[in-house]
């Protein structure tokens, strides 16, 4: 089941950067949308997607640079949280409905589906947090020996 | 299938919570557990299910009430963030195949209870990703006006 999640991402990448940008320009509030420009949008959205698809088709250690990255990247935009955890479940179930579009799955196979999707998520989600937990505790730390 | 779930919860809260229990002392790292006593994660651990159910049992405003003060809990006690959300995703996975357990599902209606678990469970995630943030974001700023 995973080389077939693996070779739906790559096949569609392009529709779900598409999608995911649509879905998530209706979900973000103002203070995630309004405060970067429509071009920032797009590349910081790329650059998301890219790294999603990167845990399947990288090395371990490029994957991880890449979401290294992109958290960075979405620190310093002011996007909260929230905003990318609310992302990465929005591109859970769009991978979901699309495959269940394009091929008919028993209940089994349903669950296993999701299941991996989870697995191939869940990393990415954990490294997300972490590194704005990360982000702030050092904050915190840098302040408090300033103080 | 909303009040399936919730009747599902209300009768197998108990067993829920054993599970989880067991569930999350396999998979909590030494900075999760070690730092309190069996009692103090034990009350935790109950208090995390009890706000859990509470978004099907109790009002709107109770169940808010809940989340912010076992959220409050998880911060002092030095719960990492990743730990609760990692927490709420076991639960989901735990009611998932406890429910299909007892009963056969369609492809159709699995996709539908899953469906169903996430919407209960992702309002819970989103405050409780507030909540530290916001915890954060206080802190940050108080040193700031102090230095």
């Amino acid at each position: 089941m995973n080389i077939e999640v693996a070779n739906f991402l790559r096949e569609h990448k392009s529709q779900l950067l598409q999608d995911w940008m649509t879905a998530m320009k209706k979900l973000g509030d103002e203070r995630s949308l309004n405060i970067i420009s429509n071009d920032l949008f797009e590349n910081t959205s790329h650059e998301f997607i890219e790294a999603a698809v990167s845990n399947i088709v990288d090395s371990e250690k490029e994957y991880q640079q890449r979401v290294e990255r992109i958290t960075e990247r979405a620190v310093k935009i002011g996007w909260p949280l929230n905003f990318l955890l609310t992302g990465l479940s929005e591109l859970k179930t769009m991978i979901l409905n699309l495959m269940r579009q394009e091929k008919n799955y028993t209940s089994e196979e349903t669950v296993e589906l999701i299941t991996e999707i989870d697995k191939w998520v869940a990393p990415m989600s954990t490294q997300i947090v972490e590194s704005y937990s990360n982000n702030w505790e050092k904050t915190v730390s840098l302040q408090k020996v300033a103080l």
